[in-house]
């Protein structure tokens, strides 16, 4: 595969679209969890079932379009190498649950990968909406959108009391999650994500790292989500976390300036370092391969580096997780050989800027 | 000052010539301590004195021209200021020593900067050539050819049992000095130095860092002289020192091919990420900035960096130092600002390259 090519399968088409407060908000995405009514849910349901409506929504909605989702495709897993379903993992396209329970499971994608349905996860329906920037409450609109469009032909699992019903009891009531990627690297080198984590968690919100819960914050990057699904609605809780986001926006930003005014020459120091580690290196690991490519993003949101996209971080972020880069290679690799691939990709990635 | 006409002063003229095992030897030099007869040596003499051995110096050879060495110039040093002076002793052109007696002390030199005779050090005269590369038998040659041509109007003082006297002890008999410019990255990086040195002084002679007695190995630079200047002929104290540089020649080359073999991938991540941080650090301190130049001059000789000449270890070891530094600064600068302004100047020399 060629260089250009393994990067657009990195960077799903939404992403290349500007947004608001792109500088911060790398992306907002909103969940909802759908069950068929009368149906058991995937985790204790029988092979029959599960292929049952694997068959259904397949047959029913796979190469149809919704709207600007033109030709939606649906991808069971089992057509799939493990190498690609990290692929579709590392791309926030499918959960890690699904590939392990991937017998009877799968997707359907919208064409701009915006759009990820996900079947047979922990409940027999997982809508995904993305978008660039803080758009929740866009998001929030398409994914009723296609919440209508598919119950036109799905009974869904409701209660007139409890809302929609769900595998796992968290889930209940809304069924949904709506969740914002944000690139926090003054609040961390400041210390003050320390203090603010703990203070969002009393909203009912919750703070982690990029590819979700348990994981770290590789690249300061934090997913803030809503923790409650229950007696508030979709719009008062998008509209809280919205409020939430707008302040660490803020904290953020007040922060970057800070550390110019105080360190600023230390701060370029280290960043135009980064560069340099990320144009130079031979062997990386992704770990300062994440703290690297935070710090160019940082420089480019200062104006310091000019001729790289802000897109690299989000792009880069995905291009250096181990399934990608065996998705690259074509075969296993071991961490030492992906260390190096990884350096490589990083520099052939930064020479395309030139 | 452009950065190309201070580079163009940092790196003395010869210093741009190819010499023998330039790959590891950088430099070659033969020092003569000669002093007039019966008078007092420079560190006992009075005022007085001094003045009439510069004046001597001045009125007879300023201006004056020796085979390829047009139009000696004579520097006395009252006429520098303080920075000027530390660039000459940056240079190798004078001795620290010189500084700290400088009110009645100068050097001639010759245009390309090949030869520097100083006068009233701790000797009235120390006759200097340099040769870049292996040439320790040409660098003798010569040196004794100005000796011979100074000798024309010096009536020196020497003994028929002791040969020249000199002012210390340690220097009675030749009063010669021979000594090389190594760059031994690869004996540092197997630690085999540590073994070498010792056994090295067993031999006589004597391993130092790169601005003498004292000074710190920076750069993986080290300077190989003779210890011993009497009950030897010149011509056996440089046939001896040479074997044992060709021995180190040997070594290094060994441990370079052994290095490459066993950790080929490291030394090149190693060697590019000095390169990263030369070309994009925006701080950097002395001893930083040497380890770096080192490892890319490396990467030169290994045929990995192709894009930079094999000088830039000697140009940018003088360059940065902080008497070139404040030289170009044409102020003096606090050590903070040094490193900033070092950085700068590395980072605009690697851009020449390109």
């Amino acid at each position: 595969m060629t260089l250009d090519k393994f990067i657009d399968q990195a960077i799903s088409p939404w992403m290349r679209e500007e947004g608001p407060d792109k500088d911060i908000v790398m992306s907002s995405r909103i969940r909802l969890a759908r069950n068929f009514a009368d149906q058991t849910y995937p985790i204790l349901a029988n092979e029959e079932k599960l292929v049952e409506i694997q068959e259904f929504i397949r047959d029913e909605y796979a190469n149809k379009s919704f709207q600007t989702y033109k030709d939606l495709q649906y991808v069971p897993l089992t057509d799939l190498s493990p190498v690609e379903k990290s692929v579709l993992v590392e791309k926030h396209l499918i959960s890690p649950h699904l590939i392990k329970h991937s017998d009877y499971a799968g997707t359907l994608i919208s064409e701009n990968e915006q759009v990820s349905i996900m079947v047979n996860e922990e409940d027999h329906l997982r809508i995904q909406v993305y978008y660039p920037g803080l758009q929740l409450k866009t998001a929030l609109e398409q994914s009723f959108a296609l919440d209508d469009w598919l119950e036109e032909k799905v009974d869904y699992a409701f209660d007139e009391t409890k809302g929609y019903l769900t595998s796992c009891p968290t889930n209940v009531g809304t069924g949904m999650r709506a969740s914002v990627m944000m690139h926090l690297p003054a609040l961390v080198l400041t210390k003050q994500i320390n203090r603010l984590i703990p203070a969002i968690s009393q909203f009912g919100l919750v703070v982690r790292g990029i590819y979700g819960e348990g994981s770290e914050a590789l690249g300061n990057i934090f997913q803030v989500s809503n923790q409650i699904t229950l007696g508030k609605s979709e719009q008062d809780i998008v509209d809280d976390l919205e409020s939430v986001v707008h302040q660490l926006i803020e904290h953020e930003r007040m922060a970057r300036n800070h550390i110019l005014e105080r360190t600023g020459k230390k701060l370029e120091d280290r960043i135009f370092r980064s560069y340099g580690t990320l144009a130079y290196s031979r062997i990386i690991d992704s770990k300062e391969a994440s703290k690297c490519i935070s710090d160019v993003r940082l420089g480019i949101d200062l104006g310091w580096i000019d001729n790289t996209s802000g897109n690299i971080l989000n792009e880069l972020m995905v291009l250096t997780q181990p399934g990608f880069l065996q998705h690259y290679a074509n075969r296993s690799l071991r961490p030492d050989e992906r260390d190096i691939l990884r350096a490589s990709v990083i520099r052939e990635r930064l020479k395309l800027e030139e």
